[in-house]
């Protein structure tokens, strides 16, 4: 008694999604094929597109379906700053905040050596083109104020101001509506190493 | 600026796994067409075949290519004792005991009132008709001790019992090799209660 092939594959191919185990490979299986049959053709389909039509924009490295993204095609952007973010996802958070008019640069990732993860992996060759492109004035680093975030955002201003490009980093502080009493030490020290003049 | 509407339905699309919200699509969808093209490629096509070739064995309900499983198509296996069992998983782990020669059925789930799960849910209506099929002595309730798990094997045994079929439960107590040192009171209070005469 052997658990069908086709299940096992099934079983298997799940494992490819990020923090699944055998465990919880097994169980969306069965969970697919139990309840969600319309639901798993579906993902198949979403899978198979996504796979053919979804490239990375040749300017700033999103994913997209043309050969150059929305916004960097968008006539009406300012050419002289550009916004470094690390995944398509904070791009659009940053978009949200209709506080940006200038381009971005996506980096699909941040530096992080124990996990083999190196400038070639965040793509540093590209970006180093496309803020050479005589245009961008200012390169602004908006990685996460993580420590990954931290160590990419390092790397990059030593990276890009040795070839004399002008670099910045997005603040750091306390949130709109944060109190004192509830922030945590951390970032009220930065908060108070960084303030402003007024 | 808006998420590539392929992405987007991609995104949609991985949520219908169990478990995974917003967040966490959009994590597996990153990963997915950064870091493995080929993984989701072979997924999207595992999710295919086993949505084609894979159903219910008609007499066991297990997960099956054929009209009838291997094991109910074995002529070797005792036809007097059926072992119920939650899921696909619980059988194979039966099976590598290497102690059970029954059949087996299936009931993919367990009851559970107030996720809406019924007798029906656990094709109850199958597990009577395939117990009265005149060969079978025996239904073994194999279902987990688990609150719902116990539950289900009351359900079953009041009603297989009610119509004159001979019910059994697998025994709970100490595991191979456990210590009364290390076994949760819960346990041991079991094993204590369900002491067998020597
Ligand atoms: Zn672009
Ligand atoms: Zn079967």
């Amino acid at each position: 008694m052997k658990t069908p092939s086709t299940l096992e594959q099934l079983i298997q191919a799940l494992r490819v999604l990020p923090g699944v185990g055998p465990k919880s490979a097994q169980r969306m299986a069965y969970h697919l094929l139990q309840h969600e049959q319309a639901g798993a053709a579906r993902l198949a389909r979403a899978l198979a597109d996504a796979l053919q039509k979804l490239h990375h924009c040749a300017r700033c490295n999103t994913f997209t379906e043309q050969e150059v993204c929305e916004l960097c095609n968008d006539p009406y952007r300012d050419d002289s700053q550009l916004c470094v973010v690390e995944m398509p996802a904070d791009l659009l958070r940053m978009e949200q905040t209709l506080v940006f008019k200038g381009r971005y640069f996506v980096l699909m990732g941040r530096l992080s050596p124990l996990d083999g993860i190196g400038p070639r992996d965040i793509h540093f060759d590209r970006l180093l083109a496309r803020a050479s492109d005589g245009k961008v004035r200012e390169v602004i680093l908006s990685t996460n104020f993580t420590v990954e975030g931290e160590a990419t955002a390092h790397y990059l201003a030593e990276s890009l101001r040795a070839r004399g490009l002008q670099v910045s980093r997005i603040a750091r502080g306390l949130p709109v509506g944060g109190e004192l009493e509830h922030i945590d030490s951390g970032t009220l020290a930065q908060a108070l190493i960084e303030r402003r003049a007024l």
